[in-house]
Parts: C-alpha cells; sequence; structure tokens
C-alpha cells in the first residue's frame, strides 16, 4: 500500500466522513461494514465507495464487507491525523475567529493554534481563549519563525486576500478561508473555502418538499 | 419533471456544490458542462454525476452535456431557495452565534433571522447585528408566534440537547446544530451537525502527503 496514494479534495473530504459513519457503527456494536451501507449512510452509490476506499489497498473482506475496526486505524493515518500535531495560526479575531479558538474539536484532532492575529489596536494583546492576541503587521515573519503550517483566515472580505499573501509569504501551505470570498493562492499552497449556507440550503431543500408532498 | 423528487441528504449538498461550480464555470465564459468535468471538479465518477442530476429529469445533450444556464435556474428551484425567504431562530449569541447573525451568506440566500435567543441574563436586551438578543425561557412560544421554520444552535455542547427540544416544541421543522455533540430530534425534524474539523482534516491530508512525497 503507498502511504500517501494522491487523492483528490472530494474524496478527501469522503474519508473525514467515512470515518464519523465507522464510528457511529462502532458505537452500536458493529464489526464489519458493507460498501452499500456507507454508500447508503452517505447516499453515494457502493462503487463510490469501493473505489474511494480501493485507494489503500483491498480492504474488503468479500461476502462480510470492511472490518470496521481496521478502516478506522487505516483512515486516520491516511489523513495525517495519527500521531502528529499541526501548527496553525488564526488571523482574525472577531467573533468567528474566537468561536474557532474555543472550538475543541481542532486541538483534539491535532490541530494546535500557535498564533493569533489581529490588525486591530484594540483587539492585539488581549487575551482570547489562552492566547494573546499580535499584531497582524509582522505576521509573515511570526509564521515562519514559529515554523507554522496551516493559516486559517477569519477576516471581513475585503481584507482576506492581503492576508492571505502574508501566510503564503510566511511560509504557510495550506489555508483554511472562512471569508466569503475567492481567493488567489499559488499552487504549491491548498486553498480551501468554508461556506456555511451549503448546510442551510440542504435545510431549505428538506423543508420545500415537505410544502410541497403536503 | 416532479416538483420534489426525493432526494437523499448527501445528494442534496452534492447540489450545492454542483451550483457553486457551474457559477465559477459560467465565470470563466463556459456554456455547456460535461458529467465528466463536473465529476472531475467534485472528484465523484461520472454515473454519480449523471444519477444526481437525473432526479430532475434529462438535461444532458448527448455530445455538448449540460446546459450551465438552464441547470443554474433548475438546481435553486429544487433546493427551494428561489424566491423564497426561510424565518430562522439562533440560539446562543455568543462569539459563534455572533459570527453566524454577522453572516451576510446567508441572507443573501433567503434565510433571514428573525430572534436571537440567549440563556445568559448579561446577554438579553444587547442588539446584535442588528437583532436584540431575547431570553431563552420563552424560546417555544415565540419561535411559534414568529412562525419560524428554521432553528441554528450555537450553544455549549451540554445546552444543546435541551434547546433542541424547545426549538422542536415550538414547531421548528429543520434544526442546523454547531455544537459538538450529537442531538436527538424526532423523525419528522430534519437535523443537520456542522462539523468545522472535516475541513482541517483535508489540509492535514494534504499536508502530509507533501511531507511523504519530498
Amino acid at each position: 500500500m503507498p502511504r500517501h496514494p494522491r487523492i483528490p479534495d472530494a474524496g478527501v473530504t469522503r474519508l473525514s466522513l467515512y470515518l464519523r459513519e465507522l464510528s457511529r457503527l462502532e458505537g452500536e456494536g458493529a464489526s464489519f461494514v458493507s460498501s452499500a451501507e456507507l454508500a447508503r449512510a452517505l447516499t453515494l452509490t457502493s462503487a463510490q465507495v469501493r473505489r474511494d476506499l480501493s485507494y489503500f489497498g483491498q480492504f474488503g473482506t468479500s461476502g462480510r464487507g470492511y472490518e470496521i475496526r481496521r478502516l478506522k486505524r487505516i483512515i486516520p493515518r491516511i489523513l495525517g491525523l495519527e500521531g502528529r500535531m499541526w501548527r496553525v495560526a488564526l488571523v482574525g479575531s472577531g467573533n468567528l475567529g474566537s468561536a474557532l479558538l474555543a472550538y475543541r474539536g481542532f486541538r483534539e484532532r491535532g490541530f494546535v493554534i500557535k498564533a493569533v492575529f489581529d490588525k486591530d489596536p484594540r483587539k492585539v494583546g488581549r487575551v482570547v481563549a489562552g492566547q494573546r492576541v499580535e499584531e497582524a503587521g509582522w505576521l509573515a515573519d511570526v509564521v515562519r519563525g514559529r515554523r507554522i503550517q496551516i493559516g486559517i483566515i477569519a477576516v471581513p472580505a475585503v481584507a482576506a486576500q492581503e492576508v492571505c499573501r502574508r501566510l503564503v509569504r510566511g511560509g504557510v501551505r495550506a489555508i483554511l478561508n472562512f471569508a466569503p470570498v475567492s481567493l488567489a493562492a499559488p499552487p504549491h499552497v491548498k486553498l480551501r473555502n468554508v461556506d456555511l449556507s451549503v448546510e442551510l440550503e440542504s435545510l431549505s431543500y428538506y423543508l420545500s418538499s415537505l410544502n410541497a408532498n403536503r
């Protein structure tokens, strides 16, 4: 099995979702799961599930499906989550930034915030969730000095591109962007945009189908 | 074409993602897109894309693919986003709640926050992003009185289940949960959990494959 097969973005996201589904099934006492069951839970086709999981070699035992415990050990390793700590910088200490700082899920999964920046002088020096907010003017140097690998952008849309540029200058290789704007980054930097509306849109679908079928 | 075919959750989320990809392609001047191109952008199989889009009838013109403008008109209609306004209650006016209140994307897509609740007496009465924060004790009655359809839970994990119960009692039919905990809701209520770690996990994958292949 190759240590790091090249899996495209959406495939990686599906691995995270498989992992959650596997934890749920394990919690219910299951030991094996078929590609058809995983497909049903995530509304994919069985063939898609088999293809996603085949990146790591052959796990399915014909007749019994995948061994849950085995997949739960392999997937975090593939995702680079196992025994690993990623150094993260958060830019923007407003409401969203503060909410992200307080979010426990990040640290639990090995993402440790090593720096928080803001350009508002009233916010610089404050301590939020145990982190002192630093002056954004030195962003690139601090990020480089602390060997930070991931940047999270939680600033207003107008400021986001400049922040992105500085993170890249500081040597960051991956960026998670919460600002509702498309950013440009060089090809060696992985950029992910988070769009919270996607979640609400699925509720909208559900509600309108309710009304239509009533 | 049925007005509201029954599409499962993950399929609905993919519709939102197709919509974003179609906007991007249109911005680049494209008029048609093949299932193979959409599949590549979202790393699905062409068959999966064709299946997702076939819920609404036959759109593909063989040889040319799907007409982008047509799909961009149809998908929002299916998602219940077209010419529609959803009445939303937000529970929790802490950092995350305040960030969500300030998020413009919601209103642009027809989600209008009609009530904000908090149980902290120091927060009740404050105005956040134009909304006065109300006492959470009356949640169910206010939600019912204002005919609110969607509830957003942005409270600490320990308080989330009780908030969920009150939203349901108030007649809400769909809930978006940001608290990092699994909630129980009756089957007629649609519950979506948002897990921000999924996004960071995909960056982790990218960074570890960089290190491995260097």
